[in-house]
């Protein structure tokens, strides 16, 4: 025992344009600080049946089983796998980056059958792609990444929905790095469930996923209820399927406990609620459209602001993430000091990579609460002067300039995609 | 699409004088609005190495592994059993309520080979009950549940550890219940394992698990650990064990993310983390036994106060945790009317409860935040009050004399176990 009690939470105030987590909205701080209420007081359950009604609109969705799981985006990609997935299940996978990888890792802990569309970081799987391999491996379960912040790109899911139902295949996507930011279509591209976090464009913190579920993926899930005494109350169709591998992520419990059944579970985190909740409130009152405007007008300002100082954008700019951007590390520069000198002398943060493309990119967000013009310009001016000091030539000021007239250009910017 | 924005998060001021969630310390509140810092900002490490100090403090350990879990102390569990046990483990399980059945069905989950001690509800098990199981059953894990809220009793643990380590048996305890307001003295006892949560004793909010880890058991996990490429880097004895069959409860990866290495595994709950920090702040602050004879005497006096009513208090007096009191509803009184009332008239909420026992006891906490003489007497008041109403005959105001009478008799009072 150290006996050391040290000082109160005081963090710096640190402008966060990194791939997230990133500044918290103010009015989701001030809503985390209010205090508790039982689990199952009728304020509480109201405010989960509203969380439930937001989701749905941010998730462009009329699915009823609409809720938060308790833990980070990770935990709404593994409840969401291990609830569609029995061991033996056959799932295609397209493995793009860092986040495809997780899905394959956590689907073969579960015992999955797993085949793959493996592509190199940073492309995505056309449609052809996935009917082909569909087709080919006749999988139960079709699971990829929507944006995947290793590598900066968003994979097209217009018209994958349909095909995975053309072929009776449930269909998962992690959203957590663009919900929030860039469209999740999820009833009009016919995804079976979808989940993602708050740190992203939604601008909360870590440690709540929203997650949705269709009617088809929750019947499924239901059939694998299993009773046990004591615990819980047995459904009609209980004990079709192989029991669920956790109890913690049992979608077909959570999904009992935010139903008007409120069967016990977990003790629903409360304080995250309430911040999911205003994180949803925001979004909504700003309006799902100027929303995402916002975001490609901050994607397309850092665009812009980098290709001015002679940088190269990582990626297609076809399929690139309005929030997140990948640039490459010009040569003879040290990318670690800069981003230290970034923090130190900016208290500004940009991030690192992943991978392959550890030390070779930069990954410069722009989301949320800081998907603001003048976070982009203040963030892209400091990188000049850092760039500048390393010995990288370039005109002082035009990053700026340029940045400026993309964001004021906003949508007839081509730079990145709608 | 319902459209619908909702207000703010504004909820009612109730007094939570139930098993959990309580209400939270306000520092603690305050302590969660801070805005966020970058994953791996030196700034957030040196809050998640501070934390690991504090709670090695809390737990009563030199374990050098012991952090958070992010997800609901039910994530804590989930995580200690699916990394300590693998399938076909053999494993000992004490049940005598609730929390006891779903140590079970979570180990069932995992295919584990289950033996268990069943106790009636509001039973412990002794030393020689647990010694004479594992000598019958030969198990590699035990594994029972300190405070059980369900039934208000504690399972006295002095010499669990010694034993378990005679037969190499690893143990694991859920303390969620006790952690904060009872002695969870982990290395004095031996447990390998011990979780807990903030809601209760702690005074913080559901939704991050403190976890301790000894020596033996990590040395256990790690050798659980699997490569995978691109995922992780591999420790000297990856790939001996059983790989866990969670990526986001593998304890051998969340202690590489928790250690120097930093191995990146999920985005750490910034808020919680900041949270549960302060939790433990205010406790060492306080000081343990300070701390703890302040759950004594607001358990003492808890039960005066329903003995002074006529009320019959549930269980052993020897055996009651300090900070959760069941009672027995009296003859011809409505339970939940009473509640109703206590919450519409008063806001003060009192707990019901669970399996076998739901509708016969009420359960009344008084713990972290609440476990102040005036938070005890106001409910007691309000109970003698409503209790009145519905026709159960008694003098009244003595249930309050009687309650401060004990509080101020503090450790002389022997009606609740030192």
């Amino acid at each position: 025992m150290t006996g050391a009690f040290f000082g109160p939470t005081d963090p710096p105030q640190r402008l966060l344009m990194g791939p997230g987590p990133i500044n918290v909205y103010p009015r989701v701080l001030r809503a985390m600080s209010m205090d508790m209420l039982g689990q199952f007081d009728p304020e509480m359950t109201a405010y989960m049946n509203e969380t439930m009604a937001l989701y749905r609109q941010v998730f462009m969705t009329d699915n009823r089983r609409t809720f938060l799981i308790d833990g980070t985006a990770r935990a709404g990609i593994e409840a969401a796998l291990v609830s569609l997935v029995e061991p033996g299940t056959r799932i295609l996978i397209v493995r793009a980056g860092r986040f495809g990888l997780l899905l394959s890792e956590i689907a073969g802990r579960i015992g999955a059958d797993i085949r793959t569309i493996d592509l190199e970081w940073g492309e995505v799987a056309s449609l052809e792609q996935i009917e082909a391999a569909i087709k080919e491996h006749r999988p139960r379960v079709f699971a990829c990444i929507h944006g995947d912040t290793s590598t900066t790109m968003a994979q097209p899911l217009e018209g994958v929905g349909a095909l995975c139902r053309k072929y009776d295949v449930l269909s998962y996507v992690d959203a957590t790095a663009t919900l929030g930011g860039n469209p999740v279509d999820v009833d009009g591209w016919g995804i079976d469930v979808v989940s993602a976090g708050l740190q992203k464009c939604m601008g909360g913190p870590p440690g709540s996923a929203p997650i949705t579920i269709s009617e088809q993926a929750a019947e499924f899930i239901f059939s694998r209820r299993h009773v046990e005494q004591g615990i819980r109350v047995a459904g009609t169709q209980d004990g079709q399927g192989v029991r669920i591998g956790s109890n913690y992520f049992d979608l077909a419990m959570v999904m009992d406990y935010w139903s008007e059944k409120r069967l016990n579970h977990h003790t629903e985190a409360t304080t995250m609620l309430y911040g999911a909740r205003e994180c949803a409130r925001i979004m909504l009152e700003e309006g799902l459209e100027t929303r995402f405007d916002r975001h490609r007008r901050a994607g397309a300002a850092v665009t812009a602001g980098l290709r001015a100082m002679g940088l190269r954008v990582f990626g297609h700019d076809a399929y690139r993430m309005a929030n997140v951007t990948g640039v490459w590390i010009p040569d003879r520069v040290d990318g670690e000091a800069v981003r230290l000198r970034m923090r130190e002398d900016f208290e500004i943060e940009i991030g690192t990579a992943f991978g392959p493309l550890i030390g070779k990119i930069w990954r410069i967000g722009a989301m949320g609460y800081n998907a603001m013009k003048h976070k982009v310009l203040i963030t892209l001016g400091a990188l000049e002067v850092v760039l500048a000091g390393q010995g990288y030539p370039m005109p002082r000021g035009e990053a700026v300039d340029a940045a400026l007239m993309a964001w004021d250009a906003g949508a007839a910017d081509e730079t990145i995609r709608k």
